[in-house]
């Protein structure tokens, strides 16, 4: 439907300048690299590609330079030394020390400037006060990557901002890709090495935030990396994203995020992922004004609005939460778990009432719980007291597990064809079942590709059956809540579905301006708001529909027009910076005839003239029918660029603000989802008996209004169509007014 | 505002038979017990008192008789017999085995029937099979309380209730108190006797659900009752509440509950909990069908409509959960927390990010966290760095905590007279700052009665600061997620806040009905739904203001009214039954002459013909001024009796559904609170400049209906008054049309 919109090429590429931390540089690893220096941008001259930096010379480096080591007993420094030394031995590195004036440093020998450094080193450690000048030398040194811990940059203001910058400029200048400042040493923990099987890869924007997600692996989960980021004055969460959706042992990515350096870059990022499937979970800060300031204060970045950034990060399919429990347990479960052969849940337990109350959530949040077949449910009643409900949950009343009968019972539930995720919830350990149950369920666990996950319940945590039993099986997936076990499985199932049909926006989005841009263009009018004539001319130029109308300027036109377009018509005032019309009663509705036309035309100016407003002249407009009342417009966000907007009308918008947002570029399935989003969707399906709105013309709207937003989004300060009447199916939809900003 | 329909006494007292469950029995020693005995009853015939059981004789008995006592190796009955002779001995209380065939059991001297017991027996537990034809006996016996464990009655389908019912009329003629049955042991467990100060008690309908709550005494949390209600046959989850909320040890009273026995006795006893400032804090199963289902087969009870079970809670102040890690942090913390002397909250951390994001995530949860003073931060500013922000959240940045700083901070903290709650969010432990951290939050608690709560969020939960520093501590409020601290911590400020201004409906409720009961009455016809016309006579007999309007039989008369009620008129067709009369045709506006009157009447009734309706007559009505639809309803419940609901009218109900539901009887305060439920509840306050409306006039109709509840709600089926019309503020609401069932 859209075909003639996207259209073909017809004018010159309208490319832009490209931040210097998006443009390609030394170590891209990228196959498709070329792409990106060919300059692959979009119609609003954004990238379509975002080449990944060749971490693994950072995270495996061969040689490590430490500028500013010191083994002077309590310096700070001295501590970081030592750590750094430990872990080049871990990695394998050649480690230098670089100090003007020692002579060795812990019994290394020191090299007295970057200078003077034997190689080109993979990455070097600055632990200066002052990394700027030293950035320079390391460019001139052919280094990788540094590693900047100083503090005192845009966490700080205005001042800290400004020599951020420089840093930022100098790395540009030199080369070398730089981590920090404000970062810390996380990324040279040390890791356990004895954990097998897919890994959670970390990103933190602060140490302290990573550190439960970092602790997993004492509860036997693998962790392969931890960035924390600091700052990002030149690498960012998005290239370690990148990165790491490419690493075979990663199977998750956790982040903690405070604020996104580049809108576009974390999409392309998560985009890269949700093609490989990798998982991405994340904790956004920001959810609150307050919560946004002191993230802005803390790593000096915006948060953005939290409204789109929720809606970017469904678009990609990154999961967000909102605890670092759950952070730890979706990421832990998402970087294990296979590919569920079924969406079904069966809960399993040794008390029909944690089956009814697990039961319960886990509907409320939207699992699927099957019943069991009559001959599933007979099979268990084998081993099962026939007064206890098998039909799922399954309550075995206690006893059996306690016995061979446990097993017998896990393994019917798995070879259950509706069950893809078997969950037992045991709120209380009672070793002479609770052992036996955990056993059995670990052992169970080695023998299917079905999901199973166990929430041990025990405030305390120190049982042997929670501690080696459960937590020593990699195939089971093992919580403290309920809360926790729902939240991540759910995340497992609607990942794996939302991967299975995703087709990425970056594919289908129009390079080249449509035909209707140049029609558009010579209607803007730069630094105004447009009349709604204009306004509609405009959403006219990108083929959506507007009422038949005219302007005039004398009553005689009016009656002329009203003609024109066809009785009954509706009058409206028409002005620049025109608002409230209708209040001011500015707008007449339903004349049928000459006369009524001449009076209101008469009425409409001296209402005018009485308000002190000068009018551009009288819109006679084409009378349209009664539909589903919407409105979409076009808003800038700080992060994201232009935004699209649905809403429903009326008092549904104002009072309740129940709108959907999204970032272009999206597809036809987003369209469509950001109508099912909005609470009083079913408006759209008909009430009171009425006929079903035309959502398909109204998809239409909403993409044509999208390529509004990709193609005028920077001459475009805001748009708003409201409303847009939604005929009933089959009849279109109309912009009956229309407000639109020229920046 | 309501004083005349409240009214005076005007007729006899309608009482009605109350159920076996309610009535005053032998242990009651409630000084007020009279009250109940006389027949204390509102209007509805409902109780306004409840006695409470005096189950200090259940908990602490001076004798106990264990009916089916074995020590028969490997019989459960042995198990239980020899955990009841512990817990006979720690509670200091002589037991008597009943045994027909043996002559002592565990080494006891045996009696061989209940009869034959040398005393009148506190407590009997019942460990036979079928405990039917004991009770009788034990009645005989003066025994005061009975416990069966036996299962297979209402939790298994009908057969079992009516088993079930039998043993309920057994204990009723008896004169003793029966708990379960299918119960269990729980009430008989080791609690530990060294941990001091205010307790949790704890009442739960299913054993292994209340397992975790009773395991965090292994955190140093006190637990002093442990009642597992099983069937509830006799003693119901509201009795124990009644009973803990007066007991001096009780500082928080923690529930799980899948079904409510009776809806009015459970208001009481959380009316006596607010009444004394014991919160409840309730996990309630039911928030969806599926999990309603499977919670009536485990204890065969109703779980009720679940929006009805959680206005009624937060009527009374009862706190619902929805885990079992939140009923333990809740309880935990508002047990030993001694009341806020503010409600402010600080946030204190070694690190920005964990105060940003702890931050974030309260603001939203609607913590108030006040801008410290510029001098109180120039204080803190002596031992953290000035580029840290302090104004709270406080970052110490880290190191100030290894040192004499970190007490200094935390002192400062806790002086500020806008802070009543400290929290510190210590994401990852560090021994190094955590260690100190801990000791000097847990020093700084002793000496302060703000609230002092540590997030440890270690997912590990063995490291020393942990369990002993802080678990040790009975100052400090120590959780593990985020999300439970700040669950918990607002569940407390708000209870606080909830019984500082309670005031108990059932002090207010009517007792006598208003002198609108019988006009009402008259117009009432049993089994029929009411034409629009007669129930807006009910309304006005309510003192609920309805247009003018005449019921007509022809088009002359038509005319005459037309005169009558002023035009414009409004004309609608009136029949029983008769629903969805706008989308028929069968409503005419805006009438504004006899000769539109006249053609109205005929149209109307041709339409009716065509459709088949038999018409009582046509409605002439007066027009009413615009203003916000609303609809305010009457809606039968299974558990509470008649609900009232208010909602937004037109779309907002329609498709939205947002209402707000409350269980008579309550104030005026809830009233209002029931409109600021409402999502659309900014309609109310005028939108697109328009004037406020009458929500004064809303108020008292929503009031004026809940007396229509309370009176007729026996009688009424279903009432909906749709739309009421609120005018400007000062100008009232009228009825424009109401729907009324009698049964």
């Amino acid at each position: 439907m859209l075909g003639s919109t996207h259209g073909t090429l017809t004018s010159g590429l309208r490319a832009r300048v490209v931040a210097c931390g998006e443009e390609p540089r030394s170590a891209v690893h990228d196959t498709a690299a070329a792409r990106a220096s060919q300059g692959d941008l979009d119609v609003s001259g954004r990238p379509l590609y975002a080449p990944v930096p060749d971490l693994d010379r950072f995270f495996s480096p061969s040689s490590v330079a430490v500028v500013g080591a010191s083994d002077a007993e309590g310096r700070p420094n001295a501590g970081i030394t030592r750590q750094l030394i430990g872990w080049a031995e871990r990695v394998g590195a050649r480690l230098y020390p670089v100090h003007p004036d020692r002579a060795s440093v812990f019994g290394i020998d020191c090299v007295s400037s970057v200078r003077e450094l034997p190689e080109q080193v993979d990455l070097a450690v600055l632990l200066v006060g002052d990394p700027l000048p030293v950035i320079e030398e390391l460019g001139e040194a052919k280094a990788g990557f540094a590693v900047a811990f100083a503090s005192g940059y845009a966490e700080t203001g205005a001042a800290g901002a400004a020599a951020q910058a420089r840093l930022t400029a100098a790395v540009a200048r030199s080369g070398l890709r730089l981590l920090g400042p404000n970062t810390n040493l996380n990324a040279f923990e040390t890791f356990r090495d004895d954990l097998s099987g897919p890994a959670i890869a970390l990103v933190t924007q602060s140490g302290h935030q990573g550190r439960p997600v970092f602790a997993l692996q004492e509860l036997g989960i693998r962790l392969s990396h931890w960035a924390p980021t600091g700052n990002e004055a030149d690498l960012e969460t998005a290239d370690f994203i990148s990165y790491f959706a490419e690493r075979p042992e990663v199977g998750a990515i956790a982040c903690y995020v405070e604020g996104l350096k580049d809108g576009r870059s974390f999409l392309l990022a998560a985009d890269r992922a949700a093609r490989r499937g990798v998982p991405i979970v994340a904790v956004k800060v920001g959810r609150t004004d307050a919560g946004a300031r002191t993230a802005a204060s803390h790593t000096g970045k915006l948060t953005g609005a939290d409204q789109v950034v929720d809606a970017a990060m469904r678009q990609y399919g990154v999961i967000r939460v909102d605890g670092l429990d759950e952070l730890q347990d979706t990421a832990a479960l998402l970087a294990r778990a296979r590919r569920p052969v079924a969406d079904g849940v069966a809960v399993y337990s040794i008390s029909g009432g944690t089956g009814a109350h697990f039961a319960d959530l886990a509907t409320a949040a939207g699992l699927t719980l099957p019943r069991l077949s009559e001959a599933r449910q007979a099979e268990l009643h084998q081993w099962i007291p026939g007064y206890l409900s098998v039909a799922n949950p399954v309550d075995n009343g206690g006893h059996p597990v306690g016995d061979w009968r446990g097993r017998k019972i896990i393994d019917a539930i798995l070879a259950d064809p509706s069950v893809g995720v078997l969950i037992c919830p045991i709120t209380g350990p009672f070793p002479p079942m609770s052992d036996r149950l955990a056993q059995d369920l670990a052992a169970a666990a080695e023998t299917t590709d079905k999901l199973v996950c166990v929430v041990w319940g025990s405030p305390v945590g120190t049982e042997e059956a929670y501690r080696t039993t459960l937590l020593g099986s990699s195939r089971v997936a093992t919580f403290r809540t309920f809360a926790n076990c729902i939240t991540a499985v759910r995340a497992h199932l609607e990942h794996r579905r939302f991967t299975s049909r995703y087709l990425s926006p970056f594919d289908e989005a129009p390079r080249t301006p449509s035909p209707s841009y140049r029609k558009a263009q010579a209607l803007m009018q730069p630094g105004t708001q447009l009349s709604e004539h204009a306004a509609k001319q405009l959403l006219r130029a990108y083929g959506i529909r507007v009422p038949r109308e005219q302007l005039v300027t004398s009553a005689a036109a009016a009656v002329r027009a009203a003609g024109l377009v066809g009785y009954p018509v509706v009058m409206k005032a028409s002005a620049p910076q025109l608002a409230h019309k209708t209040e001011l009663g500015l707008v007449k509705i339903g004349l049928t005839s000459a006369s009524q036309v001449r009076d209101a035309y008469r009425e409409l100016t001296d209402i005018a003239r009485c308000e002190g407003i000068d009018l551009d002249g009288v819109l006679v407009c084409q009378m349209v029918g009664r539909g589903v009342e919407m409105v979409v417009g076009v808003s800038p966000d700080a992060l994201f660029g232009p935004t699209v907007t649905v809403g429903l009308g009326g008092v549904l918008v104002e009072v309740l603000h129940d709108t959907a947002v999204r970032v272009p570029p999206f597809g036809e399935d987003q369209a469509r989802g950001m109508l099912r989003e909005l609470r009083g969707h079913a408006l759209l399906e008909g009430v009171r008996k009425g006929p079903p709105a035309d959502v398909d013309a109204l998809v239409e709207v909403v993409l044509r209004v999208q390529r509004m937003a990709l193609e005028l989004g920077d001459e475009l300060a805001e748009l708003d169509v409201n409303p847009l009447m939604v005929l009933e199916r089959g009849q279109g939809a109309v912009a009956l007014d229309a407000l639109a900003v020229c920046r």
